[in-house]
């Protein structure tokens, strides 16, 4: 199949491309830019397509729009675990929905069969977009909004982060290009709860991380 | 009701924001700006904001995602009425469901109880993402994504371009605010699709657009 990847350059979509390709399927990758606080994903993003040989696109959102700490730079991120609390600054309403509408339609523009999410079991109780009845909400509306069944990959809407990087070691997926701390900067913060998911994630297994703390 | 209004200075939805307004809703306007050939219609959306003493957002969306004649200089814009292969080159794909996503971030940041959108009748044939099963689709898709029942406004779904001339001309909206031309420039050039089903809307009332031919 002929699908567009939407990548963050984070572990789990990185993963999910890098098993999209060893099931032979053909992948554009695209990086939404929607005015992160920092330009590192970008970069890994860009990693993942040049260690595939992929083409990759990006799209950029601007405007007020979105309001958490991932965006906002008056909003402090969070440290330690995720708490509630915590998630409620880090939620970025209706961010899937709108990726994966622009994964679609460059996936209608190119003629291509559909798109590929890598939202994964951990993110269910959180985000309400990244639950399997989201998917299949998302399966159907698309059909709707296009007038054409395209496919909506996502292989890991049942898996843990764990399982994910279990998927990554058996393929190889060069960890060290992903990137998932929120604060940016040259290592992972180690401490913010995305690096603290990402450290519980590698347990058991080597974690080519490096971490500031 | 607090509605985040779609509005992209045209006829179509600035009549709308004035029949809101008229029904006593709050609103905030949203006008989502995709790389379109001209920014005249940045210029009305924001005319209808001061005429109706409205909050007026915006989005910029950049990135080769969309491939139309709406948006790119290397496809002509047609001339004539609107037929099967004129309307090829200008459908973007997926737009509304994008936009209506947007609308629907934008409306879940804030607080609001819903969004609006002004697709209307005539374009049904053409655009699956503005007839009344994409609507309803939304609704659903909108509470699975955001958790929330958002409300989905479209009085004009089942009305004509015409039928919508007559209810802004009962509500003394300021037509020649309005922006439909897909080419842009300093009148409407009275050529284009667009320009003709404009013309054709108006038969039978004054016409205060100005333009080319």
């Amino acid at each position: 199949m002929n699908l567009v990847t939407l990548c963050s350059g984070g572990l789990d979509s990185v993963t999910l491309a890098h098993l999209l390709h060893s099931q032979g399927h053909m992948q554009e990758l695209l990086f939404i830019d929607y005015g992160q606080r920092h330009i590192t994903e970008y970069h890994y993003a860009y990693k993942c397509a040049a260690d595939l040989g992929l083409h990759i696109s990006d799209v950029e959102i601007r405007g007020q729009i979105f309001s958490s700490a991932l965006t906002d730079f008056d909003v402090a991120v969070p440290s330690g675990e995720y708490t509630p609390e915590t998630l409620s600054t880090l939620v970025v309403p209706n961010r899937n929905a709108i990726f994966a509408n622009l994964a679609a339609a460059l996936a209608v523009s190119r003629g291509y069969d559909g798109i590929a999410l890598a939202v994964h079991g951990g993110d269910h109780e959180v985000y309400p977009d990244c639950r399997p009845s989201f998917i299949a909400s998302l399966r159907r509306f698309l059909e709707v909004s296009t007038g054409i069944s395209l496919e909506v990959s996502t292989p890991f809407v049942h898996r843990s982060k764990a399982q994910i990087v279990e998927i990554g070691l058996g393929l190889n997926v060069p960890f060290e290009h992903t990137w998932s701390c929120y604060k940016g900067g040259d290592k992972h913060c180690g401490v913010c709860p995305t690096c603290r998911e990402r450290i519980a994630a590698f347990e058991g297994y080597e974690d080519p991380t490096e971490y500031e703390r």
